[in-house]
């Protein structure tokens, strides 16, 4: 049952992917007592420029 | 006022999006008394690698 | 896979609840290929004071 | 810690994106008590083919 | 069309609710060319138990 | 930076949240490389009668 939706900044590697939705499925079970095959997760890419802080683009807080 | 948001796998044609939005908005004004005016959906694709279930990204999960 | 988030103003009865489900599910199958256990809906309620629509609540709006 | 979601057709300018995120969080600020700092607001871009109103694409909606 | 989520830690008064409307979807027609009819705002609660920075709940953050 | 969100069926204790949050923050931070204080996690509630598998509301799958 457990739906899980990680917003991340774009530029991930498939293999980091890979490894996040593995662990975060295992952290889920192991703590909210489900079993694997009920672990949905949706990994949501952002660009930098459509993510901000304190009213700043991510985009140019690096600058 | 009915805010609908569908997640779906990439890959479905405008045309299967024209009709899933039609017959969405339908079956919502049918059971919770809306018109189709106030009925609102957003569609989201993600890609293979975007999605995961039991830990595996829906990308390995068709080899 | 398909999963679908409904934000509704609350008030709905189980019953309404039950049939939207219904009717919502059968026109994903109907219209993007997938069969119904692969679909998923969260219904999230909202009270009137947490929703605008022109910078004006719900709640103010029926006054 | 308000965290801000704004779903968009797609097709606005950096700048505005810019100008949207400095005067929304500033908005916040102003109305519950935060500093800039822990407001995070993600942008969502919709495709017109992914966005609906009474069960009408975006996209046909305009022809 | 924009449609606004926002996400905020329980406790907040319905004249705050009214005011952080009125002033986010100001601020969104100013920079993204809408008009306010067009802009819905969801707001959502969270108890300070369902809401975590750095791995530890709002709740015991401030024990 | 990432913001996770994890959908749950109602019922699980202010201990498991405590556990299910400090778990999947460990594991964003070991497979995305970020630090612990960008990792933000909202938990959202759902009462059985507010999700479905299958056309089915999970208060009439348990019966």
């Amino acid at each position: 049952m457990p739906i899980v939706q990680i917003h991340l900044i774009e530029g991930r590697t498939v293999d980091q992917k890979r490894a996040l939705v593995e662990k975060v499925t295992a952290a889920v079970c192991e703590t909210v007592n489900v079993t694997p095959e009920h672990v949905k997760i949706i990994l949501s890419d952002m660009a930098k420029h459509d993510y901000a802080i304190g009213g700043v683009l991510k985009l140019d807080a690096q600058k």
